[in-house]
């Protein structure tokens, strides 16, 4: 059964509110890690998988991609996703990850921007990907951190008066089914361990070309004083491979 | 500035005495694991980078390793590995890992058990594994676990009973010397991301073969009942690559 939160009233109005949701991919900490890690965009087919409002997409465009599919399971967000461009070169589709069906070599970049997390297989994902994908094609994606992942509660460990004493790891070795909250109550995330992200890719066929844990720009760290936790344990993960 | 801490007296006495230190591989949690990543040694030339007692240079033997080299910065240490064995094949060397200086692609395969966590950069040692490897060579190693080594307590957090109540990570991003606690205090640990290991191996020009977080083999968590914490956050890393 796969989760659908990004469909839900509650959880979509608190999403779209995110610094993120409004202002796009330089609201995103991770992003510039991200970026430079994706190859040259220009006249590459590309599949963007989990693309909710379509930023990824849009860029890829404005790198002068030929062609470019996002994929959502969430109807709501690609309404957004369409609200916001009118490129006839970018397609959505609404399905949910692992169900995707495309033609052997189709394309040369497969992105995917914090989605997997929610999706119970990951090696389902990497040997699809890896069939879609050209030879000496690029996947590059983020995820949720196994640090950050591996309790239901994904938080700090809090002293008596509320300050951050360190973040807490336990279960690591427990991979599944988290309940956790983001935003709201009740959002389904699946942790796995680093091995598993990163041998399933090898064993799907892939050679790691990369692999990131990011740390906000010196930019965010100046803005926004808070930021500088971000130092203290991984949030997300980041990694480019290469078929 | 290199510690030797093995050759302090009071450390190496502590260390004597360490189920590892007496039974050798098989009274080691993580063996299991990184003997399974291990290629075929049989006519093989092998170098153990920080081979303490000499149990896997006596081990790379028993598979039929044509010729075997171990280096460990501690004296106590090689004297212990020396009285074990009078195989003619096997050489060992005291020097600091970061040290070592051999012809280029010498050696089939090198081998590293729970050493490199004590070493300042893990890139010189990559450079210089990949310059003495043969072509198609492999490179399997175990570090204590980023996790792991995150904080100077590198310990449990526990609740006032005393109980383990998670693990405690913190000061993730920022690599470096960790003042810590290991059989005796003041033992120097550098701290690298997860992101640090792999990268260094792939910018030395390694291919990534295999990426674990070994648990417990089923036995020892049947005869050890605290072995279970163990699968709540990985202790070990172990990675196996290939030139």
């Amino acid at each position: 059964m796969k989760q659908n939160k990004y469909d839900d009233e509650n959880f979509f109005s608190a999403y779209e509110k995110m610094p993120r949701s409004i202002n796009g991919l330089e609201s995103a900490g991770e992003w510039h890690v991200l970026k430079a890690l994706l190859p040259e965009l220009r006249d590459k087919s590309i599949l963007d998988l989990g693309c909710g409002f379509g930023w990824h997409c849009r860029y890829a465009r404005e790198q002068q991609a030929r062609a470019v599919i996002g994929v959502d399971i969430s109807e709501k967000m690609l309404q957004k996703a369409r609200e916001k461009t009118d490129d006839p070169l970018i397609s959505y589709i609404r399905m949910p990850i692992e169900d995707i069906n495309f033609s052997d070599e189709q394309f040369d970049v497969v992105i995917s921007s914090l989605a997997f997390h929610y999706v119970k297989s990951f090696e389902v994902i990497c040997k699809k990907v890896y069939k879609y994908l050209k030879p000496g094609g690029s996947f590059v994606f983020s995820v949720e951190h196994p640090i950050f992942t591996s309790r239901d509660e994904q938080d700090w460990y809090y002293d008596e008066k509320g300050d951050r004493l360190h973040w807490a790891v336990d279960n690591y070795q427990s991979e599944g089914i988290r309940e956790t909250t983001f935003l709201t109550e009740n959002v389904i995330k699946y942790h796995r361990t680093f091995s598993t992200y990163l041998n399933d890719l090898i064993d799907a066929g892939f050679t790691i070309k990369a692999v990131k844990e990011p740390e906000p720009s010196e930019e965010m760290l100046e803005s926004i004083p808070e930021m500088k936790d971000e130092l203290r344990r991984p949030m997300f993960l980041i990694i480019s491979a290469q078929k």
